[in-house]
């Protein structure tokens, strides 16, 4: 049983406000959720859903999961792997590696919860740990995840760095995964022009991973916000790092890969935001470049949008087309007797209306209604002789 | 009246066998429509199409277009554009600048016609003025038109070049426009590598255009073909540049842009192929090379394919697609328990299954099974106090 006392003790400051027993009593519980499970597991995902955590966590104890919530055999596969796990002080170390690390904890019941990643349902996170302001989560959910390769080229961070700065001078929030690279360029940029960035951790947030990042990480927190779903004291292991990135993918409006190798991570942050619905920019690279084929791969395989610019990234926002720079793309098709008629004087020698219908192939009256309109536009001058070309 | 007997002795060498008087008659009177009209000229496809070329001068002649094959408005404005050329010996001149180039005339009657420029319906040409051999346009049916830029960086020159060469030496034919930049870079790939390449030219056969390409444009017709729809003493206007493009895409297979700036003529190549339903490639660049702005904007705007090598350039022709060089893109989502099996080992230090189990989150009996096929795959070692990674 749960003492209620010690845990809102524990909870303490890593909540907000002075809460009800039962609110106490569901956040105590998801913590111990969240040291039970992974990132994206299912069954506890929809055992929670349905019962909330701690008549979740009571039926687990009573061994009573026969209620149809659970197909019988998914009951016996998720107790068989919760039970390893189930170790008196795990929820106390957590919370106290919290406390220390100034960490709070939000859960679907705070205001500050993003929605967002809710399209995860059973999949998504029970708890998330955040270090820095948890309100900027509400403008991250309409915000553009930028992630990329690790091993990126100058090229790569000079166009992650000016996207950032351009979406986050419109007010735009920009989510990454401090990793070396794209994000890190991404969050840099955003930062340099005091612009909002958070970052998603694969890892417990007590510790920076990368460690060499751990400056950039506390410039993060102090503006914008650091967010993990696993519980402090946490490796960051290869599968938080994949579901960590259906994090960033499901928090963001947008995801966009700037540069990414054939199998690089950010292909599956990519899949993710597909499988959520979400619109995904990919920018084009050279194709002798190795750190681009993955985004190449992208615009072939899963129909990701072509994105060159900040503007590009608006449009996927839905933030509507800006003015158009230079004509519709087929403008030049929309060629006429205009341009005919112009190719058929000269800006030499003048030439009659008549010699210029025959080497245009228009007739006399069209080709003299046409001069009359390019003299207008100080495009042809009518000398002794006929017609030709200022 | 055409003086059959002349017309025979005019187009001689131009065309192909003893034909009876019928084909004479069709052939120099397309010629003479060919000289009366630009290329494209809807009212003069319409009317040659429904009547043949004979019967259709001889309407002009008699002024009697009120058969319902025009709309009466349309007939009245050919005609219009059409009389200021008709002038006696024009035909004779062509005929004679023809055979003096060792040109051939070709027409929809000719058994090396292209079928495909049919496809353009009533806009389509006429005829063809060919160089070199004719034959090589049943392939080039079936070939890829690689276009770009003139203003083509080292980059772009570079990938047109290498497409080139690897699709022609899987006996693809490669159609381009002769111009400076990616076409050049194109059609001589293509010499170099002994394939087969055809040059659409916008003006008369009779001179190299641009000039600085005479040599390019003999080497190509020494074993390919260069080919124009307008009459021997056209000059390349703007006008016939533009129609020469949707020849261009109206002929081969499938148009891939390889590098073109935001307004590029090759744009327009890329619109005719896209209204006649052929696929589209787009190679990217560097979004910040101005040169592959045009090429981002077919990826966005016109739904290209991108395309980054000559394999892809072979899925858009239908060879269907080779082997994946390295699984599907979305193979780094397919991860599993092994992963987190695998996350939770360590090569130092040896693990009992239940610490491995506690802390992947896996139930013990997963954990041991996966050890197990860990070890078969060399994986992972059973030493004293558990197992670690090799």
């Amino acid at each position: 049983m749960i003492d209620l006392s010690r845990a809102r003790d524990e909870l303490g400051p890593l909540v907000v406000g002075a809460l009800p027993d039962d609110e106490i009593l569901d956040r105590y519980t998801r913590v111990l959720w969240n040291i039970l499970t992974e990132p994206g597991d299912r069954a506890a995902g929809q055992l929670v859903g349905a019962v909330g955590p701690a008549e979740a966590f009571e039926r687990v104890r009573r061994d009573d999961l026969g209620d149809g919530i659970l197909d019988p055999d998914d009951a016996r596969a998720a107790v068989e792997r919760w039970r390893p796990r189930l170790r008196s002080g795990a929820v106390s170390a957590a919370l106290r590696t919290a406390r220390a690390a100034r960490l709070r904890l939000l859960t679907p019941h705070d205001e500050t919860w993003p929605d967002s990643v809710d399209d995860l349902a059973e999949h998504g996170p029970l708890v998330l740990w955040v270090r820095g302001d948890p309100r900027v989560l509400e403008s991250a959910q309409h915000g553009v995840a930028i992630v990329g390769a690790r091993a990126a080229t100058s090229y790569g961070e000079h166009v992650a760095g000016e996207m950032a700065a351009e979406l986050a001078a419109c007010g735009i929030s920009i989510v990454s995964g401090a990793a070396f690279g794209i994000d890190a360029a991404a969050h840099r940029a955003t930062l340099a022009g005091r612009g909002t960035t958070v970052a998603l951790m694969a890892g417990g947030l007590e510790r920076a991973y990368p460690q060499a990042h751990t400056e950039l990480i506390e410039r993060i927190a102090d503006t914008g916000a650091v967010v993990s779903e696993v519980a402090p004291g946490s490796a960051p292991t290869k599968w938080r790092f994949l579901q960590r990135n259906r994090l960033i993918a499901a928090l963001s409006a947008v995801t966009v890969v700037v540069e990414a190798g054939w199998r690089s991570g950010s292909l599956n942050t990519a899949h993710h935001a597909s499988a959520l619905g979400r619109p995904i920019g990919a920018v084009p690279g050279p194709v002798t470049s190795a750190a681009s084929a993955g985004c190449h791969r992208l615009l072939r395989e899963l129909e990701a949008t072509c994105v060159t610019n900040a503007a590009d990234v608006r449009e996927l926002l839905g933030w509507g087309e800006l003015p158009d720079e230079g004509g519709s793309a087929d403008s030049s098709a929309h060629t006429s007797d205009r341009t005919r008629v112009r190719d058929a004087l000269s800006s030499r020698s003048a030439r009659t209306p008549e010699e210029i219908a025959q080497r245009c192939g228009l007739s006399v009256t069209d080709v003299q209604s046409h001069l009359g309109l390019l003299q207008v536009e100080g495009l042809v001058v009518a000398i002794a002789g006929g017609w030709r070309l200022t």
